[in-house]
């Protein structure tokens, strides 16, 4: 498994309707779905014929309103993903440092571009905190890589320690490319403080994603910001009309509305903290504190490995992310919230499987 | 104007309304617009929540019985423009030679990618026919781009040639790029020698398009075609779910259907016929023959240059595509096919507007 959400090898695997499967493993928001989005979609449909906005600067000016930048301070992709792929070949060939557990996607675009990579990783024992003074020990690699919130995790960096970790890009002439793709569910927006860092020229590049928080994986659509010399560079390596239509439209409309971020962030905090205070209940289980719509589990059960509990949950039609790729060692499992109905399915079955 | 289709930026500086405009300057199918879609995309709805297949197998297996070759040869873009990027980075930095005129973004994703670049013009005189042994002296690029059908001459090279070509670039050891987005108004799926050279190994990539043949300019969709070790490579710089949901189902329903390219390209080719006879009888307009869904026309009149009938023609709402970036002179322009009823009002504005 390279990532969660692949209900076709599932279905496939296990022999089930696509319709009947209950996906915990993709990690976007499986919660809820702004009904505005057919109306949207709909309205769309005569864009069809017409070539996307080449300059994307209706979609740009609302994020820069929103996060407070200026137009050039921002790229659109084709989903975060192909940030990272425009981003990881902009910066290559270097050395990349990573910080794991992490999304597997920013190994494979460094590496596909020739970087070389270590990674740095996490510790359970410290509740995966990131640890700045064994982080710069023997810091060779100019460039690091970090998902914040974390994937999969769902733990979170504290402000002042991203402050302290940028001040030390700065002076060391190091590089930062901070994967945000999980920080809607957190807060809106931007932290005042990397705003500033921005805007002040620092090297950094921070990564978007409307996919997760709006629960939109089929439609592909995420941000990069930076400063404009970068931003510049990167504009050279992109395609042109890299968001089709319906992204695009969709990505307009939804960033508007006000109340849809709202509803969406109560929703799955409410499922998050029912969810987990279930789980947290069951024996083998071992639940890390999570600030975004999904939790990362440590199994630790006499008999019942995580490959052999996939094998179970999957008579009961339920996918769950195994810790392949994630650079966590086996024991570890991730999932995803989602409505109260499902979340209940699950509960009900990881207790019958694992009591 | 690097671009033909940018309607937005029409709209403004003539102060019209998008829906009044009569866009011939994007070259893309105007003319016939496939019904199909729209329910496609309405059945489509429930699949923007889950990421897009990773494999993208169903759609690349159509492709390649339609084509005769492998699922292997075959990667599949966000639009053919992600595939020219992809192609001229994964060849960077290299010596090019781009036979012009062409589209202008083979030029622009070279340099983004830091590749040095030299034109080979094709001559008005010689009708714009590739002349090889011109092309072959002195020639120590190591890659090759060529558009065929030319865009935005219309014309193609001769099947010898082309062989003739492909045999020179084995021998040499050059890299041939021919990109064949407009093919399809041309012929159905591959030249039988063309998919012999791809089975074989030889150093080329063949890109395609969706979107110009059935009109989709918003959807986003193309292939590149070529041997597998070279689509392997070109797979590890590409972004995951790099085709959204619609344009991937949309691709996949209209790839099945047989009938429809009959009609775009009967079409076509009857409007083609009908737009060249009556703009041929107006004096000050030379026109080059083309098989494809666009004709470029040179202006010889003694009072009015392409800048001038662009604003004249403005005053009835059309567009066009002057030659700015097609490394032609300004003289030049190019005009799309659109439906009877459009084409008529092209001819009498042009009528009125030059006479």
């Amino acid at each position: 498994v390279l990532h969660g959400g692949n209900i076709s090898a599932f279905s496939k695997k296990y022999n089930l309707n696509r319709e009947d499967i209950l996906d915990f493993s993709s990690n976007i928001n499986n919660l809820f779905y702004p009904k505005e989005i057919e109306e949207i979609l709909k309205e769309s449909f005569p864009q069809i014929t017409q070539y996307p906005e080449l300059e994307q600067e209706e979609l740009r000016e609302i994020i820069a309103q929103r996060e407070g930048i200026n137009l050039d301070n921002i790229i659109l992709g084709n989903g975060s993903i192909e940030l990272i792929y425009l981003i990881a070949n902009f910066l290559s060939p270097c050395k990349a440092k990573i910080i794991v557990p992490a999304f597997g996607e920013y190994q494979r675009a460094l590496k596909g571009f020739g970087s070389r990579i270590t990674l740095f990783r996490l510790l359970e024992e410290e509740e995966f905190r990131l640890d700045l003074d064994r982080l710069y020990k023997d810091l060779e690699e100019e460039i690091i890589f970090i998902c914040n919130p974390n994937n999969p995790t769902g733990g979170m960096i504290e402000e002042e320690y991203l402050d302290r970790l940028i001040d030390f890009i700065r002076k060391k002439r190091k590089f930062l490319v901070l994967d945000e793709a999980f920080i809607d569910f957190v807060e809106d927006g931007f932290s005042p403080k990397l705003k500033a860092k921005i805007l002040n020229g620092e090297d950094i590049f921070i990564i978007r994603s409307l996919t997760k928080f709006y629960g939109l994986a089929g439609l592909r659509i995420g941000y990069a910001l930076g400063k404009k010399e970068l931003i510049e560079r990167l504009n050279l390596r992109k395609p042109p009309w890299n968001i089709n239509c319906f992204a695009y439209q969709v990505g307009l409309k939804l960033l508007k509305n006000k109340e849809i971020p709202k509803k969406i962030k109560e929703k799955i905090r409410k499922e998050r903290e029912f969810l987990s205070k279930e789980l947290s209940k069951i024996e083998h289980l071992k639940l890390f504190e999570s600030k975004t719509n999904f939790i990362l589990i440590k199994l630790i059960h006499p008999e019942v490995d995580v490959k052999r509990l996939q094998e179970r949950l999957a008579e009961y039609k339920i996918m769950i992310r195994d810790s392949e790729n994630l650079n966590l060692d086996s024991s570890f499992f991730r999932i995803s919230i989602k409505s109260n109905k499902e979340n209940k399915i699950l509960i009900n079955s990881l207790r019958e499987i694992l009591n």
